[in-house]
């Protein structure tokens, strides 16, 4: 799990979030940025694509692609939504490689980041578990193997504090030895919104970027580590209790807002004080300066997590197994996973 | 798992909260209460003892005996302290069976609350799992079973919403069964206070009181249902997203008062607006009223709650094996737990 | 689950494996046995009515209707196979309460034997944890409930060893209070034969009849003891060391007989010495002479129980879901287990 | 979990086994062999040094040290038992270390192994779970580290069929990035006589030899292409049905000849048939020749597996633990596992 470290700041680890939030202060649309948004019964899926530095900078995202789907009743735990998230994902996903120029015959390794006894951290380590892995056929008989699949590999490297070795580290010494073309990262996320808690999927051909702050000197899953280009897929599972607060605030912002006639009508600043004048990121770190002390910014998830991680990883594992393999499809994509 | 479902109020599920609130807000000590309170190293006991009606209406708390067992640093996950705080449930237990007669010959029927698949409302079901039963010797051959142990039994009756069948009835129908002298019910709660979670264990006398709210019919075990005494031993691993915004308000509150020179410089109400003005319970009813509709209000627990559950589970089924069977003592307790 | 512990004794709890053994005994054909097999690409239902006492007496076991599902390939995790035996288990189970006269009206109460935390056990609790129950809704408003359900209610009573309570002793006081007009028992079986472990299923409508062997005073779960009649649906997940041994026993007889011009040849005798004069019961007694002192008759489960025991879990909570309310079927009982 | 897969040859993986058949062959002792045994209140514990290359030739065993604690009575689960199991090899593990020469300041890679998710195979990952790693610590701040520890990371490579890499790739490319001085690899066994399952723990420092049947080109831990020493603890947790017949034939010999006034003298060849004049190899042949082409040479594990592994796996994590740092000893060695 990426833990943001850094204190006191606003980092959102979803792209879209980033935009819109850079636009906003902007006050116009960024050039360099393209994004598509199509929406679906209840499944939003936004394509956004940061083509250039200038862009990337003022966006604070890394240059490349991400889609981002957003569904936000996906903690109802209806199997019917859940079957046409995953075939958006297979659908988007699919997409994803073609877009970047992963072709069918390039060898894939995936690696589920995370920790399978700290159940909303067991993510990537689920979707290893489901995932359809060929590697060993094509390296025993490679003439052997159908055709429809690809190679593919498969890693849950642990976490530091259960190895002692950075997850970074594992997984580039089992690239060097293995020389896989792409890296599919899964990992859970901290939610910088509590609304995100999962329902959002992100993927990224940006790699894994490990946090800035201190005592976080891992080293990521990026191309430039590994050699061969890394695609994330994030889904938010905890946040912080400050995540919460400073949600709440923003919504109750919004609703005095609205009931006296809009923002800058004056009224909400007298409910709710000189407090609405800081900045988001200024009120954030009130609130962590008041929480850190007495160790109560803890991280938490939703009291559901057992089976949300279990909906998510099926999501991911079938939709990963239906876009790596032609051979594999909607009719025989739940043989693959358990 | 019993979740408050009673709609904006600041509902205590802990006696001692609620003599606070109402001591304070009665200015002074309360007559029909009994307290006594004692700390070692990182472990405060609070004994308190609601001895009439007149009391027990002042506090909003069933008459009766309550033990509160709070560690702040329980979370921490320190083997040495949880060592300590299981010995201190024995000692407290054994003194609280004492107090309300439940002499050693008494059986006894161990009823653990929630749900086997659901992390943070599993703590029920560990205890069971863990609980040293007897009563199938005692019915099998009782002149064999060895002196130091007594007639307990135990039983998990899993949730309404696997059932199909309210918890109350079930241990109902197997009390008028099995006809045990006294039961031991453990709970997970919500809990009212974000600093609570997985950190405080309260025993006491007065069985499981559903809440009142619409749509919760559940009838709770309490001797006026099942014709014997019930012991609630209940440990809160969960909250409402609702509790965490308001607990930071009153920090934030707090740290404005200390910062300006104490409550009631009016510093803190131009910094914090109107909604200082409100009482606890009233912003309380706001803040739902904001995150309700939006579902927001989510019910959340701790990132690490898997540890948790466990160490508790394991704290609370070593501490009773000790306290209802003399044969059992500090050198062999854990022969009986996993 | 129900370990026949009566010694030195070739007892099979299947009910065709019984009609064989008498037949063959007998040299023709029982009158009061109406057989009725069909076959269908890996997948053999055996439908098995005992219609008298007599019969009943022949073969030993309880007057009563009996269908087994039979699928030797079960053990491949096929999921194309396990979506055919959960189609198979419908039909058969759907036509087994008509055939005995459960209307869709009757309420039924599932009784999951067995323990959680024993997996070659968990078969009973997982069953319930994926049931579709309804009895709540009735009991909060019957009006409200959509047509195509049923009223169900579902209980996994845990294992005398963790409650000190017998099983049947915790369900008979709750059929008397909620009433439910027929009770379906799932549980795991001690098979008499190494090649059904994990890939038979028998449902019929005799209730659990515990073993009466020493040390086995359980009560059991039939229509005398109930009131309502119970149905009971087994599956073989563990066997002796011993009966891997008889099994093979008669493997190597049938072997050499082959070999060897047929039984009777003299050659088999001489190659397996005394021991082919011993009847099947009296060479089961002499194996379990050996290993039992030595503790060596061990009860054993395949490697794979952890997946075995999910599949067949699935495939019959997915079964009941669609038998007992017409509004499940093909397209949905996936939602309703995990 | 390294399973035989060599066909029809009694191949024991324990070389206490080994020396013993070949003694009984040779009719004496075998020059270049050291062994020492002590026995002590049901554990015994055998410490053989394959001296030479001859010596090792005899007996079919690599070069090097083995200790091996049997333990008849662990399946009993008694804590006390377990206690003194744990206190033994610490006792043993910390001797072999000195004796080949591993000292203090050696850093170690512990590899578990297995596949979490089939539970007699969990072991070497649930070893893993509860190492306490500190490498992260000397990566970080070398200094700062308490005395009294040493550098130990730990890795759980995952199995083929999840990963479609060999085990012995992933550790070969992590030790070659990580440079640790000595692995210790923990692993499941095929156990070759049913009273072992479970009861047994081998240390040797001979690293892991894969079976060279077909099928199975893995490549195997060992020092040559590892280039570091390794450090195999094997504990048998299946065994073939095979197996269980075999060992029973043996038995059923032995009581005959006892019964009978000792061996060869007739009477068990006469009741036995000429089966008895088989060697055991070419009784397993025959055995294994009847039960494969039926599907019926299943492997197998006791029922209770699931505590069993769990408490093995406890009592070498914290044997592991209190070997490798001084600083963890009986009183402390519980903090670190679970």
């Amino acid at each position: 799990m990426t833990l943001d470290l850094s204190q006191y700041m606003v980092r959102t680890d979803l792209a879209l979030e980033a935009k819109e939030l850079a636009e906003r202060m902007h006050g116009a649309p960024i050039p360099g940025l393209n994004e598509d948004i199509t929406e679906d019964d209840g499944i939003k899926v936004t394509r956004l694509d940061v083509l250039n530095e200038s862009a990337s900078m003022q966006i604070g995202r890394v240059q490349g692609h991400y889609v981002t789907i957003e569904v936000p009743a996906l903690r109802n735990q209806d199997t019917g939504l859940q079957e046409r998230v995953a075939a958006t994902f297979v659908t988007e996903f699919t997409g994803f490689l073609d877009k970047i120029g992963i072709t069918e015959d390039k060898k894939v390794l995936i690696v589920g980041l995370g920790n399978w006894n700290v159940t909303p951290d067991a993510l990537g380590p689920l979707v290893v578990e489901n995932a359809l892995v060929t590697r060993h056929f094509y390296q025993l008989a490679p003439d052997q193997v159908a055709p429809g699949y690809r190679e593919v590999s498969a890693i849950a490297p642990g976490v530091l504090g259960t190895t002692g070795i950075e997850s970074s580290e594992i997984v580039q010494s089992i690239v060097e030895r293995t020389k896989p073309d792409v890296i599919i990262a899964i990992d859970a996320l901290a939610s910088k919104s509590l609304d995100r808690l999962n329902t959002t999927i992100q993927i990224a051909d940006i790699g894994i970027h490990p946090g800035s702050g201190i005592g976080n000197k891992r080293r990521g899953l990026t191309k430039e580590i590994l050699g061969v280009p890394c695609i994330a897929i994030g889904v938010p599972t905890v946040c912080y209790a400050s995540t919460i607060v400073n949600n709440t605030f923003d919504l109750l912002l919004k609703h005095f807002d609205q009931e006296h006639g809009g923002a800058g009508s004056g009224q909400t600043k007298q409910i709710m004080g000189l407090i609405t004048e800081l900045s988001e990121q200024e009120r954030l770190g009130l609130v962590k300066e008041v929480l850190q002390p007495l160790g109560h910014d803890v991280i938490v998830t939703p009291k559901e997590i057992d089976e949300f991680i279990e909906d998510i990883a099926n999501i991911i594992a079938s939709g990963l197994n239906a876009s790596l393999h032609k051979a594999v499809n909607a009719d025989n994509v739940g043989a693959y996973t358990h």
